[in-house]
């Protein structure tokens, strides 16, 4: 009954449709016919978003039929019943319908709320499995199962009370985390039951979700997959225009412990992009330097396919994003050789700690890349480079590279020590007493160090944005830290 | 005489002026024709910005035969002799010559310097209105005439000198008061005298204005009227595009007390902002989610007319801000419902303070807007969310930023009790001893918790910007502000 | 025999090109041919990008040409075998070869790597000049031969080490320098000797330069000219788009040090300018206020020949960027009058530091420009402003600039007021100790009182961004670290 009612709906609707779009235009399939019937007065904002995308234009027979070099999507087949229509609300929001557990009836369908990279699969299979093997897609679990990250998380998050002289603890609720760390790693979105409600087409049920909404990068779908494709590809134009752009990234990667959008918009790179991208083709597959843009974005270094004007790949698509980084400079606690494993919470330190380097600065080398991946991947990042620049210009750049990431290294080791002092003598309490390493006020001094001026000076030196190396979170802070924790050192053992 | 050279230099400017625009285009006045012929010379950016208006291209009568969803007037009629010419130089600066102060004779015309609400009410009259019940309206006397808020404001511009170990308080002069806050709350512009000088057309007279130039949005303009329309429909193009934008909103909101344009740069619909904008359309009217933008500006949530395709009203247009929020996320101290009255000044906690919550953190509810109230204004936000997102989508976001309205107040509370500690201990001195409550280092750490860290944790929360939630300004500074103050006062007494 | 080989492939490469860019284009020279021949491979970005610029469309013949008003070249002539062709690779890169230590024989041209100003006088001759009595083009010399400063910025750059409670600095080395201060100021770029490579195009020789690469403002070329034109008029495109756009100057003037950018974005002119400059024309010469944009970008104000519609000269275009500029807002240590001569190392004051004023402030006015030329300097800004605003606006506007220079500066005062309490008790060693002045943290405090909070405050006053005068960096901070100062000498002297 309801289903009729929902198809004379649908016909009515279409009526008032623009015959291009939906009578002469690619074939829409039935099931979306009628998500289109009721959505396009329900949440009309994203129907005509949709509209404008990709999805709505093409179907994946006429998508496969392109040079595999021009090819947006990585299957070589799909499933017959989806080939020849273009893919609308039901194809993802009704493909695999018995993994989720979000599914629910709706109107005679069994729909998804979270679309997962399980779903997008289907046509972008290269894709998932290479975001699966990247540390973003573990985002969650890297940060969870970690004690020392969680515990600094808690640190961050929790409640503190005050009485007697002494700050108390109170852990955060979910909701919280949901709310800073996990809104970047990603929740854990389940099904907490359902719940009936009014709607314009009647009462309707819908499931309720906890950890919803989020769009972090390591979500742990109701599917049990890992992982988002919306932080980057975003609902529902699905814009290659809009992951190639640097403000796509810039909503995780901007703040100061990892400023590598702030970095960039301060370089030569950023510069152009700011002044001259209006005049760039953002949708060309592949994607040409210097016929298509004339700066790199994110996308360019460390995730596009890149060829020539002859259609010779320069560097194949690749969306385990550290193909081309051969050292991880994001300090935990020192900057290293990436992990071998995107699950980090399989590597331990001399002292037990689920660290990839020593507190004192040696990389755990068994759990990281060796010297020669790391030539392989720096060689594949000059490949980028190399379209603009002569190969002695990327030699002399990423010899600085490296011997900034030596220098704050030292930086980070200098501070470490003074913060061990502050053990030894009792000042603060620390790893030999059991106590959070991440709580009174020197530890966070310590963790300033690293986390927010180490790594602004190496991400500066990376992408040659100099003010994020010098006064804007850079050496000046570095330098200055250290004073600031000697002195913090010796007022408090004065005052004891 | 003079009157008679004007008119021959204005038929002289003229002769070089593109026909299309003013022999064949829309009507423009004699006066305006008058004010042309030398400012074209004079001041010709503003000129050549003005052509670019819609008043340069539009009567008030072909604005007013537009369908009532498609109007951009909200008066029904205006003055018979405005009603067929074009919104020129003359009609806004020679508008109400009476009530301005600074109206002074201009070759033979009363023209006044500063255009104000109460010329604009001509044409926009629910707009000023509505303005007039806005915060913003009465930001000057919620700054000048609350005494804490004052005194916050004196302890920031003072000159301090110092000497015998001791600092000592010299008070700003208004110039310098003009230069920082009132930048943004909006002077006192009020005739100093008139002065003579120099121009191209002989020596002619002008008034002197104290408090100018000035564009804050609670500006005392020289006719006693309150606020400017200027700041955010910027002279002379006046255009919907600009007040449409978020980078308009931020020559306010973007500085660590009120961060709202950074969080939106860094959350997702900031992020679809910046990469696909430049395909919207911010000029029609009525304004339409999906076909005309695919993520909210500023003035998509808080200000503008919202309809669907068929000019179906889904919020109405309000220039009073704070009419789609419950919650005024700005925490003076604590975060806290909405004032009823958009004059603060008439609030008294239970200490007698003028503020809407006591110091520890209850809110004085007689002075704010009531539960039911919230609701109302949580559901007609809400109406903006749904154009895209399902009804459990916002639900959920809204959940987590109740929750971290309520964590981020006990943080301040916390922080509070060490302040409270401090004065208490005589290691600072406040209320109790008549002092300031801002001029000591722990009291100034004390209002950064609240006015830079807590604010920037809510604004997050409440704009999905999660990084100003964590690492910019947010939970960790929260976090280790409450430490660095503990320490501050554990020093302090012992240096004593 | 190589020299034939690459003729045969220019030939070969010429059939792939595009018959209407390069047969019935304007002429490239043979030597042009010939770079393109290899590098449409080698470094296809950058050719593909020099497709793009005027360089590669126009002749100098066609350009001198022009009315000198629209010029953008400024040489009346140019040797006869470079004016009917392009400016093409080997123009630049074969320029001068005997001046340049970098010159090395590249497949029989001579070729050097870093095309300097002396290259580009040959065809702007003026703008060289001008730029060369810049402060910028010393700004190599007048970092590293300017002993206080360069003490700061080892202090800064060097390595700390920590041991029995104290720290212990090990200078930088130069690869540091050229990451940090040297990536805006400039590296001595030299040859440090030849190495082989293998190429496409077989086994090559290169020049190993040191300092390299760089782009600042004052580097120190092989050719022994001071400057660089690329760091605002970036390769390969030279357009005069990017040097108009205000992120062109972001990529040196957003740091705390000096927030140009920063203040400019939250000014009414920048938001106008984000909201609504995709309209405007970024390469008219001359520029037109209002016509060809309706808020001023950093070029309009300081660098751009400004023109009426009819053509007549607002104001020059100059690149001795101070032309427009009386006072220097960025104190060292405190805001003063602008230098005389742009060598700054031959300062004294009257201590004998190299410094502007005295360390009280009085500033040591034989090297600075006199209250006549601070005048002209003025009347030759305001000219800009007249564009759009009025004489009164304006004279308020410098008021107020005026008025926050000298209090800006009294503020700074008070921070040395207490610097020099805590080197006379002996809390921290300074100059009568002939210890650095920049090593211990309340000489850090100290400096960030003038080098961030002062000169935030002052470009926020100077292009009326509040933000920055205010709470992001300004007046609170100023405020706030005098007390900081004050508590960290009571606690150091408690603690020894």
């Amino acid at each position: 009954m309801r289903r009729v009612l929902i198809s004379l709906l649908a016909a009515l609707a279409f009526s008032t449709l623009s015959i291009s779009a939906f009578c002469s235009g690619p074939p829409v399939s039935d099931a979306t016919d009628d998500c289109l019937a009721c959505h396009t007065e329900a949440t009309p904002g994203i129907v005509a978003d949709w509209k404008k995308s990709l999805h709505a234009a093409v179907t994946p027979s006429t998508g496969m039929e392109k040079k595999v070099v021009e090819r947006r999507m990585s299957a070589d087949t799909v499933p017959e019943n989806l080939k020849n229509i273009v893919v609308g609300c039901a194809e993802c929001h009704t493909m695999n319908p018995g993994k989720h557990k979000d599914t629910f009836d709706h109107n005679g369908y069994s729909v998804h709320v979270v679309v997962s990279p399980g779903d997008c699969a289907t046509c972008h299979p290269v894709e998932v499995t290479e975001y699966d093997k990247n540390i973003m897609a573990n985002a969650y679990g890297n940060l969870m199962s970690n004690p020392v990250y969680h515990d600094l998380a808690d640190q961050i998050n929790g409640i503190q009370t005050f009485a007697d002289m002494k700050t108390t603890l109170v852990k955060e609720g979910d909701e919280t985390f949901a709310d800073s760390c996990l809104s970047c790693h990603g929740t854990v979105v389940s099904v907490k039951g359902m719940r009936k409600r009014e709607t314009v087409m009647g009462e309707m049920e819908f499931p309720i979700l906890s950890g919803w909404p989020n769009q972090g990068v390591g979500r742990i779908n109701p599917d049990g997959t890992k992982g988002a494709c919306t932080p980057c590809h975003t609902r529902h134009q699905f814009s290659s225009e809009m992951a190639r752009k640097p403000s796509t990234c810039s909503t995780c990667h901007k703040g100061p412990d990892v400023p590598a959008y702030k970095v960039y918009s301060v370089s030569k790179h950023g510069n152009i992009y700011d002044s001259l991208s209006k005049n760039w083709n953002f949708t060309n597959v592949p994607w040409v330097a210097g016929r298509d843009f004339t700066a790199p974005t994110c996308a360019v270094c460390h995730i596009s396919l890149l060829a020539t004007e002859d259609g010779e790949v320069v560097v194949k698509r690749t969306h385990q994003m550290s193909d081309r980084l051969p050292w991880r400079l994001f300090g935990l606690v020192y900057a290293h050789p990436h992990p071998e494993s995107p699950d980090t919470t399989i590597m331990k330190n001399a002292q037990g700690l689920p660290l990839p380097t020593e507190l004192t600065g040696e990389p755990v080398s068994r759990f990281l890349i060796d010297e020669e991946e790391m030539v392989e991947r720096r060689k594949e990042m000059e490949k980028v480079c190399s379209q603009c620049h002569s190969y002695e210009w990327v030699e002399g750049h990423f010899a600085k590279l490296e011997n900034t990431i030596k220098t704050t290294n030292e930086m980070t080791l200098t501070a470490t020590k003074v913060l061990l002092e502050a053990w030894k003598k009792g000042a603060a309490h620390g790893l030999d007493k059991n106590d959070s390493i991440f709580n009174e006020e020197i530890e966070k001094m310590w963790v300033r160090q690293w986390l927010f001026y180490a790594n602004s000076t190496r991400f500066a030196a990376a992408m040659a944005g100099a003010d994020y190396g010098v006064f804007a979170n850079g050496r000046w802070f570095m330098a200055e830290n250290i004073q600031m924790m000697k002195d913090w050192l010796e007022f408090k053992l004065k005052s004891e």
